[in-house]
């Protein structure tokens, strides 16, 4: 069925460099791609002329944006949002984290799977890169909701004889749906082997998979790399031939300016996640410094039990206050470059082409957020996307489309009962954690 | 009227040191105050005989809490929200705020506090310190949306001979009410003589107000006051008789250990702005060292040019961040600590007795709000304080209540035509910034 958002305020990002457009008008879908942007009533009309089926949704005073894009989380982990907060690193994981996964079912994964996407989806995001246990079981969680998905099947050296079999079989599972795909994600370059990591890197290449992992998150991290290879993490993923543009590494926090440089040259996009390197102190990524250098920066929220929610519009503001703050100079990461990283670079470290995600422009696939703009905190409108960026929030959303299908209205994600998601959360973490 | 909360989930904030205390329960309102705060359901009804005419709000899934208390923001800027971003400062002062701040009326001013305070309240502020220009005029904003506000009459040493002579009407006009009161605002100890500054602090012992002002907020203010009087800001204003426990300081960012333990030992209320601080490259408050020292530390927004907007659900959760951040300790600023700042200390900034505002408790003040946590992102419960610190929204507060009457209601702004205001604030920026 084709769709017709009319009389919007559109926001397109298909801007280059400068100041961003504007504009008052239509956008048309047909199918899951954009049909038609345009000022003009009488396209409009004429697109409604040629699809007499389709469905008018009036955006008077709100805004059609393209959906965000987390280029990292571990979305299963909502189960352990504020499990365990406050905490030092290691108490944190040996006594809750771990303990926790150990209990955990493969329908518990895809439970908090379930619950991560529905918040997702209700903050604008459409899709997701993400990086966990059981991905095989969360590829029917993706398609159900209608989210756009990339799942990263996630292991260290002591999982990773269960791990890379199930591969084929993910694969297999995703290949019914285009918006869902599989990819290698083993944890790091100080928990996965140099072979462990190969392997993983020629499992990925056999199915023509994304390859992720964490990077330079921590300074220990660094010094154990250090200590083993003598290199940084990155010239070691590097000199294993890990580092592409089919690679995604999160955090990307300490790094050399020869790390930079590699970085940018090898086409890796980088998943800066500001609020869980906050929080738990893992340092500041030197974003600037790597836009500088031309590498890919993209957002990502991190987990819930980092972060503690998978809210986009904070990780964005977040980006733009901590590079401001972090170089001291009030200019760094401006609000249109900040939005940038969240949508039109998000949909490149997913691999696809410039124009194809992340913008709204005919031709490109139908990824599209609507945003209300009659909000207290969002009014005067002196500039959209100051006001976005530094005043908007995950609930100003209220009409979310994926791929040409709306899958969330009026606040409501489309065939989710929230009351039952939630006993079924609750009763799960309750037998989880029993003692 | 007589109003009982029932079957809420309450979060007193009254546990002095170590873990926060939940349970569900009833809190009866009676006038002003809180009247009941208990367990018992045989309470609530004795309760309910009491007050027959008591209305019965149902709290069934829903937290009760004290109200956020914003101890620093200029809401009437909520005008020039976005108005100028992403410059540096001395284009932003010269070339958009003070000829925007030239060509306002105090009509104006009072319809930027409007926006404000209804942005305010819809996300659980219920008292707020703000510092500008024709406060005199916003009395009756504050008294008609049911804030509770202290309103801070600003000035310069260029505007002084205006301000100060309107502090007594102004005074007058508040005494119409218990909820606003009236404060000295001198800018800051770089931009007001030592001779104005003590002024100021005279005419606030005349009629036995507070007084706030901005202090260490940059490295250039420090050099200036250093090269100016040989004492570093917090010495000079010490020196100055300035500092004591009504005196209500903004930012507080670059001191010295000496400075740290002077306002401790003034029992000065110190108003930390992270996310201002963040986006205008201020530097980062020493938070951790001066709730170490003893001093009390509570959390503002500032103004909506540089932050942008008046959300203290995510002001608490930037300040708990930047500190761990900051600190290199993941530990640092913990979720109740963080929260304590923006309730029980913010109230003891305005200067009430401690127990008296910004708790749940019998015989307290009843400014109180009501978060639904029937959200995907407020869900698992593992720790309820974590989940409101670290993932809790502006718009997850849907009834607020300040002085025993409720102001919000199902996110309605009692009194409040919003696209009314929304039109009037449109046409007042329109005006002011034609060419």
């Amino acid at each position: 069925m084709a769709i017709l958002f009319s009389n919007a305020t559109i926001l397109p990002m298909t801007a280059d460099e400068g100041s961003p457009k504007t504009f008052t008008g239509f956008v048309g879908v047909a199918g899951s791609r954009i049909a038609l942007v345009t000022e003009s009533a009488s396209e409009a009309d004429a697109f409604r002329a040629a699809h007499p089926d389709a469905r008018i949704i009036d955006c008077t005073g709100r805004l059609l944006m393209p959906g965000l894009v987390n280029t990292h989380c571990h979305a299963a982990m909502t189960l352990q949002r504020s499990y365990a907060d406050d905490i030092a690193l290691m108490e944190w994981l040996h006594d809750y984290i771990w303990p926790f996964e150990a209990r955990q079912t493969a329908d518990d994964v895809a439970l908090g799977m379930t619950l991560g996407v529905v918040e997702m989806l209700l903050g604008g995001v459409t899709s997701f890169v993400d990086m966990y246990y059981h991905e095989n079981r969360c590829v029917e969680v993706a398609e159900r909701l209608g989210i756009r998905a990339m799942l990263g099947c996630n292991y260290f050296d002591s999982n990773v004889e269960e791990v890379l079999p199930e591969v084929g079989q993910a694969v297999e599972l995703a290949a019914c749906c285009d918006r869902v795909r599989i990819a290698l994600a083993p944890h790091s370059p100080y928990t996965v082997s140099p072979e462990n990591l190969r392997r993983g890197k020629e499992t990925a290449e056999r199915y023509g998979l994304h390859l992720m992992t964490h990077i330079a998150e921590t300074q220990d991290e660094v010094r154990i790399v250090r200590e083993k290879y003598g290199m940084t993490p990155v010239e070691h993923l590097d000199a294993l031939g890990m580092l592409d543009a089919r690679t995604i590494g999160a955090h990307c926090i300490h790094l050399t300016d020869s790390d930079i440089a590699t970085l940018a040259a090898r086409g890796v996009a980088v998943s800066h996640n500001p609020q869980s390197n906050m929080k738990i102190s893992s340092g500041v990524a030197p974003v600037e410094r790597l836009r500088a250098a031309g590498a890919l920066v993209t957002i990502g929220t991190d987990g819930t039990c980092s972060n503690n929610d998978l809210d986009m519009f904070e990780e964005v503001r977040t980006a733009a206050f901590l590079q401001k703050s972090a170089t001291g100079d009030p200019v760094a990461l401006p609000a249109y470059e900040a939005l940038k990283l969240a949508t039109v670079n998000g949909a490149r470290a997913l691999g696809y082409a410039e124009g194809e995600l992340g913008v709204v422009r005919e031709g490109a696939l139908a990824d599209l957020i609507v945003v209300d703009l009659q909000k207290p905190h969002l009014q005067p409108v002196h500039d959209l996307v100051s006001n976005i960026v530094y005043c908007g929030k995950a609930s100003d959303v209220d009409t979310v489309m994926v791929d040409g299908r709306i899958v969330v209205e009026n606040r409501r994600v489309a065939g989710v009962d929230l009351p039952a998601l939630y006993a079924a959360v609750a009763a799960a973490v309750k037998r989880i954690t029993a003692k």
